[in-house]
Parts: structure tokens; sequence; C-alpha cells
């Protein structure tokens, strides 16, 4: 059996904020993703949020200040709490949240992304 | 804000198939571990685990085969799947599952651990 690599399912990723499912646990997503400038920010009312950075550099604009996550570095956004991310020079991650959870949350916009599996 | 960083975390890892939790999303755990030799094979009759290999290769024995993981590679066992974790020369990596979830499954003995946060 062949695992699933990270790096070959970032290739798979064609555009910033376009996130990739590559893994379900339960009923929960693994997904990547790549993010440059401004993702709007927006709030998930009904789920925590993980980001892992993989490459790069995410900032996470939270109103108690910002997290700056560079590669093997994790950010747990709590249900509720408004974020934007942002990398100024791009950055790659992985993201962990319920398979239903929708990227803009309770902000849908041009952004708003289908889940896509790998 | 200061995030989590896996190789911080991993240095609190004193001992293989000792893990550690260092995020939570939800009712689930994300926890870093060390392999080295062989884990008891064993069974979650209820939820999938997923392994994310950081450092070192990882094997894990199925009935199917064996699957082997290097840095970067991801694997899901699926719930009820059997499978018996193995590091020749050891390794790290990350583990996805339910906060409630054991390490040895169905299986407990020796090397069945707490649940410790970081």
């Amino acid at each position: 059996m062949t695992p699933v690599s990270l790096a070959d399912a970032l290739r798979h990723v064609d555009a910033p904020w376009s996130p990739r499912t590559v893994a379900t646990v339960n009923d929960y997503d693994v997904r990547v993703f790549k993010a440059h400038g401004a993702f709007p920010r927006h709030t998930h009312p009904d789920t925590d949020e993980l980001f892992l950075v993989l490459e790069g550099t995410l900032v996470l604009r939270l109103d108690d200040g910002d997290v700056s996550l560079t590669a093997g570095q994790i950010h747990v956004v709590r249900r509720g709490v408004p974020h934007q991310p942002y990398s100024e020079a791009g950055a790659s991650g992985l993201l962990l949240e319920p398979s239903a959870t929708v990227n803009t949350g309770d902000t849908p916009g041009a952004l708003t992304a289908e889940r896509r599996l790998l």
C-alpha cells in the first residue's frame, strides 16, 4: 500500500486558498492548502480549526494579536474565534477540521471552496 | 501568542510509544510520538487513526501488507483494522485520533499509556 505524501498532494493544489482533502479520520478531514496574500476574516461558529504550516510563513490575524507560524508549527483557532489567515510571501500547510467545514466559515464569498478530494 | 512547535514538543517525549497530546481540535487529539522497535499489534474498534511521520521510517504492519512511512507521509488505519507499528532505527510522528483513544486499543499491556498533555 502506498502512503499519502504531503509534498505530492501539494502539487495538486493549483491556487491559494483552494484546499484539497488528502485524508479522512472518521468524519474529519486533513486538507493541504497554499496561502498567498490575505484570506477573508471569518469565524467557524461550530468547530475548532487546526493549522500546521509545512512551508513558508502563515500569519493568523486574531483580535488578540497575530500568530505567526513557520514549518512545523501548529495553532488551533477555537470555535467562534474570528481569524484572518495571511501570507505575504506564500505558505503551504495542513488543516484539520470536520469534513463539513467550509473554508470561509460564516463569511461566504468569492474564495468559498467546494470540498475537493485529492 | 506562541504557536506549538512539533520539534519542541518532541523534546518532551522521553520514551518510544509514549505519546504527548500537543493540540486538541474539538474532541480530537493531535499527539506526537517516538517509535523504536515493535509496538504490540492491536485494533481500535471504534475509530480511525492517522499517522504522519516527521522523522525516520515507521512501518505499519497490516494483514494486507506493510505500509512504510517516511517524513511527510500519511496513512490512516481504519477502525477495526489490526496494525503493528514498527521502526527498526527509530522514528517520530504525529497521531490524530479522538481524545479518548488509548494507544494499545483493544490489547492493553505494558506499553498502554495514559493520556498526557504536553
